[in-house]
């Protein structure tokens, strides 16, 4: 549980060096990330070699008690490079070039650049190898930034040939796999396939779907040949990686080559890019969920604490608007990572940068040099976090400082990511936002959740949220089955079972696999504009439903109806049913529930489950177990109240927590209840 | 009068074939379409054919009593083409190859790709040419669709160079048609013509229609290859193609090569993407109108009864949303098209695929081989029209089962459409839309209408409206001039006669070569956005307009002014004026009017013209007439009811239509009122 | 003060010739400009020259007593030209060609293009050398319209490189004042720079900067060529070129070389594209302050009277909307200019032209010859002029017909424009929209305005407005600091001081340079959307702030504090602040002022300047001072009256002008008073 910031010395003149790491050390800071982005000032010209001023900054470090963590500075190569290897530059679909002059100018799949990629990841092995400082590394940096992650060049043409060769074997496989009889799409030979480059209709989708998992494949080969250099210079090194939010690269797939997942926290601007719409307090402070989940997410992927190796640090140049954060939000976010699982929060970057592309971004210090807004908050937080740190007891598993076992796994792919992303089917279904609604449902009630794809082991879990779980096989189907015989509480969400893991739809009629299971079949879908959203009656209650209605038709002595669509054309078909399968029960949802509809079948399934919840929280304030200690984190612009047991210690704050403010206490969770504001 | 359905024999296993054709002869169809876009099937390697799947199923359609359709399956040219002639791709205007990966993946004037056009469709010829099970073909598949209509590759600039030599004649023949001084745009041979590629300001308004018109006689040549090679195999074939709704393609150019005309109706669908603001109502079940004028439109370009060979079925992929369609629409669609001159309706697809583009096309049965929706409103529309036609008369005109000839023609063409799109001159201008209110006037009041192009033979019709007849020649003037001293009765609208056939505008003021028919000129023109929206008094009642606004100046003697602006700058201005020309009358119409306006002046029309019309039927019922009977379609989600003489006998439905229902009596449309709901 | 006209005679038959001539005359006009696109006319094969059309054009236009405007024809290169040097055509970032077919089809840095520009130049200077009736010339037409100021083609490669190593001299120098040590983009050598083109991430703003820059240059240097080779020929022949209004081209460096400025003004064109919101009197007429910025801009940028070169006529093509002008709207925009400081007004053009590009833009003459609406008012405002300038008098300056010294200087200048065009950071921010708030306000007040660069002479002027100086060198801080000293009144509004002339942030705070001038930091600042638009309160009243918001930090004994923001997270804090430094004082706006506040701002600015001003005039009526008179300008809708002394002599109208009207007094601007509505 401790801070860390990332700095960029060689933006700065050496002589104002020691005096900058000094106060790094004096803030409470412990690591200081470097080197990303170097590849310049590391070699100058092609094979002269230039280290001694990283040499200089990582001794520094050790000198003031803190450690270093470098980065590979593969995610820009200099213009050298690019003029020797022109070829390493990606394609657009259309066959434009991406030039040199920004970042990640560069092909995954290129084999020149794999191998500059070793030379240099080589060199700065073996360099900082017996350095004491040194803790470990970050590759490259957010892999996929930019729309990167997907390159049409001819290098990747011969790379997905050789992909699709391995996977399938047989281009007779292939073609029966993929369904390639529909419009003449028959392939007689590896060589005929391309790249998915522009073209007028739209292309095959299970062709498209392998370009997304060869692309994804491609950065865990690339990321892999990082860290094995790294890992064989000396193997007490952690390696991360830095991903970005919400990305359409497979988390879990690159981190399981990594030592732990980081990743890179703007919560202003995420929130912009990733919700329609945004209120005023989540353009000053984001929104709890939607960061949460990117959290629990990247916790999850690796099974160890992660890192956020990028906080923002105050206003920041990406995002459409950059209100100036609320007053605090900079502390809260880190608080709320460290509640969440996170090991260390390093704040981006040490100081405004006066050049380049950036300038617009802020850092702990302003471009003067003077404290800016973040700097206090950063200061703030490592001197509460060394606080809470010694009074922050073993959790009921007995690990010291762990979050506890999570009750509940939200499954979550991105093999369904990208297949929604290529038939979303209408304009106004968005994956990450529709499992946001269920992590929501769940977090409200300040329950601990793993986010894991549908592969991990599932049988600890009291309750599993399986939001659009779109492709499922045979194997998946078990998998569930047992779970829930087993006495699992499982709810299944609209779009499920509706293809195979080639993304054609199953022989038999949807959720396809997991007919038996849900006890009902979906008998139509639509798709619907706002002007049509609609009603559900559940439990004697009206909610709101939208984008996708599902009408469910339970089998003979199979699920139960619990709720139906009101109104308009479905009116009475079920909506929502029930199954009870061996010791457990399997709830389906087959519409977009609004967030009260989301909450009482969410909290129905806790009750089944037995899991111990809270009343439902505000949106803005989320309740997080760690330590042993429960963290109220409020992120919104007024104060709330908790009402809190007489004798709860409180171990920052108390039972008010203040806007953008953090509460921490030794109560339990379940005997905290919000006040009405 | 009867149903039919596109099947996908080689998209499922060889042996469920009979056991679908016997299920499709048990459900009344009649036709089965089948060998669209099999090339891959038919010829899996170059020259080494597979055609017995095709006779199987061909065999088993006879045998149950049905008879086939088949297609050349040139829409999509299979990889290996592709790979053997990659200069048969299509190019954007900006020089972008339109990749493989979809389908029309092929350009019109590529001499290679017409070599292999031949031969396979030779091949298919010849095979089939004895069987007869085989009623006729379609050739291709929508034309023009995914906007390919125009490419811009090298092929295309060579043909469309010898097609201006042909045009033209001289280079100099062309500079002044053209009307090049402009920009120093002087040729000086037709080798300097390219494609209007992508280019930083505006192109010559005339080089682009004729680049239209090039375009769509490009097609209409590649279609005529294909049409030959069919009708000298079997002369007792019909061939024919499927025209995709409100296309860029001079549909009449291309029917004059076929028997008749067919055309894809998918009501949800094209009312989303050719209309601004639906209502939930269209988003069940589409709008009649803009159906109609794709039915009414494509019984004229052949002068034929028409087909829909391909009747949506239930939801489907590619529209924005896809709600699904009101109780019984599936058959309210088929009867109606019947109702508008339609002989065979073919509901697209038999069975749901399950994999490649359109997996989320329903079809009548569902992926799992169950009924779907629209497998029973098929089986219902057989059967109705089984009746029907036992209780069908004949018409006035003698023939059986035949629509009755139009009273009037609805003037429409490409030339226009091209040369409007070129210049539409306000974003809210839109053609067909244009076209749409002087059609829904029409049909509001029951009226049977032709859908013709200017250069029709017009002395039959009492009535011809044209709505922005924008290019008009001389010639069309005296023809128009002609009708009109003849006794017709012509309405003219906004935007009419200002061009020449080249795109220049007249010497003349506008309306140019009308000027003495209309019997006034335009002094102004304005285009206006929504917050300028206007008034017309007309016959003492006030109706809105928007859009354009013509001020009219009526020549001395010459017409009358009926219609005035009202407000704004443009108070009391001229805004329509009738004009009597020998034995009949000419209406201008300078401005888009409202619905009630568009009723008002066409009512006024129809009653001057003699012609039967009921009362305005509300926008979603309209009346039709056929075989002797009149039919009532209903496309609102309420009930309505028409007060009908009281012997009127009722061959399906009675004088109550419920939601998406159709009714039929011996009544005349005449004498049928609609009751208020 | 004269009236002119734009003439295409090679459009029309040679036989039309003299009676269009005499017409001209007969309308009052002492103008033509003619040749201008008709480079194919004058050269129809390479090599053979025909001037004999233009010489009796020239020839009749001296005959009856008027004088001609030549133009090089170098915006449209024949297709003969582009075929011989297919290497003239620009690029876009993409690489994609910007094909022949609409105009400015060529690159200015193309060697081969410049020594075809040369060869036409010389031929024509040659030509009309010794002709008395041609008065001057017009260089090309509108550089850089259509979007062609910026090309990406290999021959901007290299002319950018040479002009960067003339800049920088070595590339380390480059290096450090670019800061290419940001994400690896040091440069070892010039030739390692390309064009910025297509990237996945941004690109280095100094880069682009340089880009923009060194694109401006080309122009000016391109330009230059054709000036040198004109005057070199008559040293008695006016040159000029006609800027586009609101261009991203550097209009005083292009100035510089030119007799005086002219420009092509079409007021409800331009208030459309620059504009968010257009009202229905805007779409009418224009608005005064849209138009008079780009008058005063041009006046100022060759300190000399302006020429509108071409003058929109009537509705016109390339808007949006064109709905019929107010009556009267020709004329006032006619003697609007004047009032500004034009001293000829050139319409646009003499007859609508019937083929091309451009029928839909009206003329004086209609197409068919007779007079159109903006003949009516050209004839009017010739004559007006006449009458005017019979009594037109001295200025308090002594000149006649001069426009009055301005009192006030309004900073603007296109390295701001393209800096903040790079980095907007919120997509609400409109460099030019911001300058015109605070033009508004200052012309509400009648007060006269020079538009000139931070690099102009400032000591004459008692106050100057600097919205937005974003680019700061200490130089520059030096000039207003002695300016606010020497008893200068400054106002300099949020965002400036941010960067130095590279576009890399100051070391110090914001404003940078300026921060002893200002007396005061700019401590945050933020960005916000709509929904976060604030409240400031100044002078004790409440006024409305949006867009951006910079909290302010008087320095100790510095600025006072005179507005501050109200309510939300800033309340309270610093938003505008007054420093007095030496005889004088600077405001500092921190945040986008709604008009009121704006107008109090600048209201208190110029009473501490002593500058004279009339009460605030509602937006749609400005009065301007020249020849001795006022003028009044009414570009609404409705009348508006104006309280005068009673011995005010009207040359024109009276004291209540009328819809679209002007009227003109010998009364003091500041003895008129704007009465209610
Ligand atoms: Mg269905
Ligand atoms: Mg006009
Ligand atoms: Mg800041
Ligand atoms: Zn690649
Ligand atoms: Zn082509
Ligand atoms: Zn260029």
């Amino acid at each position: 549980m401790s801070i860390g910031v990332c700095y960029f010395p060689e933006h700065w003149p050496e002589e104002r060096m020691e005096a900058d790491v000094e106060r790094m050390a004096d803030a409470g800071l412990e690591y200081v990330r470097m080197g990303e982005f170097a590849w310049a000032r590391m070699e100058p010209e092609p094979g002269t070699y230039d280290f001694e001023w990283l040499d200089r900054a990582v001794s520094l470090i050790g000198e003031y008690g803190m450690r270093a963590v470098l980065c590979t500075p593969t995610a820009s190569p200099p213009k050298w490079l690019v003029d020797e290897h022109p070829g390493i530059l990606q394609e657009e679909a259309d066959g434009t070039t991406r030039h040199y002059g920004g970042r990640r100018h560069y092909c995954y799949n290129s084999e020149e650049y794999r191998r500059e990629t070793r030379r240099i990841t080589e060199k700065l092995a073996e360099r900082y190898a017996d350095n004491p400082t040194v803790a470990g590394w970050q590759t490259d940096n957010e892999y996929g930034c930019h729309g990167t992650l997907r390159c049409y060049c001819d290098d990747c043409a011969g790379a997905f040939r050789d992909w699709l060769r391995e996977k399938y074997g047989d281009v007779d496989e292939l073609n029966e796999k993929w369904g390639t009889e529909f419009w003449s799409q028959t392939l007689n030979s590896f060589a005929q396939v391309d790249p998915p480059r522009h073209t007028a209709a739209d292309h095959h989708p299970s062709r498209l779907l392998d370009y997304d998992r060869f692309s994804s494949d491609s950065v865990v080969e690339y990321n892999r040949l990082q860290v094995e250099i790294l890992r064989e210079a000396n193997d007490e090194w952690f390696v991360t990686h830095n991903f970005m939010s919400h990305d359409d690269l497979d988390a879990y797939d690159v981190a399981a080559d990594l030592d732990f997942a980081s990743w890179d926290s703007y919560p202003t601007g995420h929130v912009q890019v990733q919700r329609e719409a945004v209120s005023n307090d989540e353009l000053r402070a984001g929104n709890p969920d939607n960061l949460g989940l990117d959290h629990d997410l990247y916790r999850s992927a690796a099974n160890a604490p992660f890192w956020v190796m990028e906080q923002q640090p105050g206003d920041i140049n990406w995002p459409p608007y950059s209100p100036q954060p609320g007053e605090g939000a900079m502390r809260l976010w880190a608080l709320y990572a460290v509640a969440r699982g996170a090991d260390v929060v390093s704040y981006f970057r040490w100081r405004r940068c006066r050049m380049g592309q950036e300038q617009y971004h802020s850092g702990l210090l302003d471009g003067d040099g003077t404290p800016d807004r973040g700097y206090r908050d950063a200061v703030d937080a490592a001197s509460d976090l060394d606080e809470l740190a010694s009074v922050a007891g073993d959790d009921a598993d007995g690990s010291s400082l762990s979050t506890p076992d999570a009750d509940v796994a939200l499954l979550h792919d991105y093999d369904n990511l990208w297949a929604l992303d290529i038939e979303p089917m209408t304009p106004d279904f968005d994956y990450w936002r529709h499992v946001e609604t269920y992590y929501a449902a769940l977090r409200e009630r300040s329950v601990h959740v793993d986010v894991v794809p549908p592969t991990a082991e599932l049988a600890e879990y009291d309750a599993v949220v399986a939001p659009t779980l779109y492709l499922v096989t045979d194997e998946l189907a078990e998998t569930l089955t047992s779970y829930v015989e087993g006495g699992g509480e499982l709810l299944v969400t609209m779009r499920s079972g509706v293809k195979d893991a080639y993304d054609k739809l199953h022989d038999a009629a949807q959720p396809g696999p997991l007919r038996s299971l849900v006890g009902a079949d979906v008998e139509q879908h639509e798709s619907v504009p706002d002007a049509m959203d609609g009603t559900v009656v559940y439990d004697g209650r009206e909610f709101g439903c939208r984008v996708w209605n599902e009408w469910l038709s339970p089998a003979e002595e199979g699920a139960e109806v619990t709720g139906r669509y009101d109104g308009t054309m479905a009116d009475g078909t079920p909506a929502i049913v029930r199954n009870a399968v061996g010791d457990g029960s399997v709830t389906y949802v087959g519409t977009w529930p609004d967030s009260d509809l989301a909450g009482a079948v969410v909290g129905d399934l806790l009750d089944r489950a037995g899991v111990e919840t809270t009343d439902a929280f505000p949106a803005h304030v989320r309740v997080s177990r760690r330590g042993g200690l429960t963290w109220i984190a409020n992120f919104g612009g007024d104060s709330m109240s908790v009402d809190a047991p007489a004798d709860a210690e409180w171990a920052l704050g108390g039972s008010t927590v203040g806007p953008y403010d953090v509460a921490v206490t030794d109560a339990d969770p379940a005997s905290l209840t919000p006040l009405s504001e």
